[in-house]
């Protein structure tokens, strides 16, 4: 069976020569541990700051070690009795590989009747509960209040704008394609969308927030970011989920200085992962699940198909190829 | 009797040229009025935000109206029972003229056997409450961390860093002077002050907060702050208190960008003021004027002579020739 390693570190945006699938025979399985069969494969943006050699909030990824991500598998053999074969779980640590042998205690059973089992990759797994906890425990939006979220048509986005609106808030998504806009727009709730690349930003977002910003829920940063802190209302929020316009930098970039505009309108600025939050995952899973159960909360992926294409989707974060959470099907 | 207007808005950098001095009789007292004659002028950084024209926390001075901000002032002449001839009294918004006629709603009574009356204007005054509210409440000390204080020998920082030994932390102040550096260390108990006009700053905090940044109290932003962003840890708190390094910008800086920092390491980032705790003032003094009366936290000023000097004393800060709370007195 096969498994993708990180063969090189990556110096700026990485590309294909960094991955390297290799052939291996998979180790019996234990007493405690379970023999999985991928089936759905999470790729995601923090995933470029494991790739680093350096301090950051997920210990690097190890060289000529299978890269590990959030993976939905089926068991084939079990020697725990909390699980048996054909049962449907989730873990967020698993190697990309086919087939793997882990322990018990790294997975959990989902079930695969409710929603689509990728969506515990999504808008149930990682992406929402950093929407959830992002939205509701930093940015703390109150009903009439403008939120503006950048990367708002990713997983992340999707999940936070539809979370805000729901709390009866305008409020205000950017993205970088006319299709996003549309779809933000026309399926999402989205009171006005911006395109990044093609509107003149600071100008759009004035006029798309005339009360001003009170909640930014920012999944970029960069230029797009810049322009958006300009119309920070006072007492604003700024939940800080990504920077994904800065992952592939080599040098901590220039840009205008923020800290004039958040001292002069008593701003809060609040680094998070969603790690952080550990504990309410259940309180958070309880809020969401029934939201997208009854339609309320609506999701879309982009589904790449084939255990190869593995490393192609991932790259492909980095220029915009997803709408919603970018997910790999084995097939 | 002489006041002092705003003849004109600064472009960078203000001079004496924006201060007029007018000659202009008293207008007579009113019921609910008082008769004041300034004692002690208090000139601080922020007024350099309400010299410009622009929304910011303050609203802008008005042209060729007296500039307000914090007095010290004898009582003169009451048409108010709550005061009498010989009360010293505190306002934070009087104008600056040698003599004034103000509403008796606008000032209250200080003790000034307690303390010098100057303090009124300092460390019992806008400038403690504004350290103990930002590192109490936003910093959020706790015993053994490390604490670093930019602008550190100022009328704030000396509070800040005070407090923060208070509740059992490392301590690192920056200041510009080897004599502020000397005194921060050898009278006010700062275990380690940085030089940043001298030391290569980055390495100097990384010497001297071995264990990292728990708690960065900002007054000044800028290449300072550039220097110890880097060296916070995760979940480290950033009270954001001052930028003077940019009160005299014409146009935003560039500078490194610093949120990917804050998001990998999960940073709290709070601009305030001081009047957001309006509500909690009584509950600050009541904390600091018991340790200032046991000489537990110990003060200095820089005190100026003459009501002439007030406009010098103001440009002053900008080149930090204040060591603690600079202050004019009349003489």
């Amino acid at each position: 069976m096969k498994q993708i390693t990180l063969a090189a570190r990556p110096n700026g945006m990485p590309d294909a020569s960094i991955f390297r699938f290799e052939e291996v025979t998979l180790p019996a399985v234990s007493a405690g541990e379970v023999q999985l069969k991928g089936l759905y494969y999470s790729v995601d943006p923090y995933m470029r700051g494991r790739m680093n050699d350096k301090k950051s909030y997920s210990p690097p990824f190890e060289l000529d070690k299978p890269i590990v991500g959030g993976v939905v598998a089926e068991v084939t053999t079990s020697k725990d009795e909390r699980f048996a074969p054909g049962d449907v779980v989730l873990g967020s640590y698993l190697p990309w590989a086919e087939e793997m042998v882990v322990a018990a205690d790294t997975i959990r059973k989902v079930d695969a009747k409710l929603v689509p089992p990728s969506y515990y990759l999504g808008v149930l797994g990682m992406p929402g509960l950093t929407a959830y906890f992002g939205l509701m425990d930093i940015g703390k939006p109150k009903a009439g209040e403008t939120v503006v979220v950048s990367g708002a048509a990713g997983a992340v986005g999707l999940v936070a704008g539809q979370l805000a609106k729901l709390q009866g808030c305008r409020v205000v998504g950017i993205a970088g394609s006319a299709d996003k806009i549309t779809m933000l727009k026309e399926e999402y709730g989205f009171d006005e969308a911006v395109n990044y690349k093609t509107d003149d930003l600071s100008a759009a977002i004035e006029k798309a927030c005339p009360d001003g910003v009170d909640v930014y829920f920012d999944n970029v940063g960069g230029e797009v970011s810049d322009a958006v802190v300009q119309h920070l209302n006072f007492f604003a929020r700024v939940p800080l989920c990504g920077q994904i316009a800065s992952y592939n930098d080599t040098a901590i970039q220039m840009g205008p200085r923020i800290t004039p505009y958040l001292l002069t309108r008593s701003v809060l600025m609040q680094g998070f992962i969603v790690r952080n939050y550990v504990a309410r995952f259940a309180e958070g899973l309880q809020y969401l699940t029934p939201l997208v159960a009854a339609g309320k909360l609506k999701y879309t992926e982009t589904i790449v198909e084939g255990f190869d294409k593995i490393p192609e989707a991932l790259l492909g974060l980095f220029s915009g190829k997803n709408t919603g959470k970018m997910i790999v099907k084995v097939i």
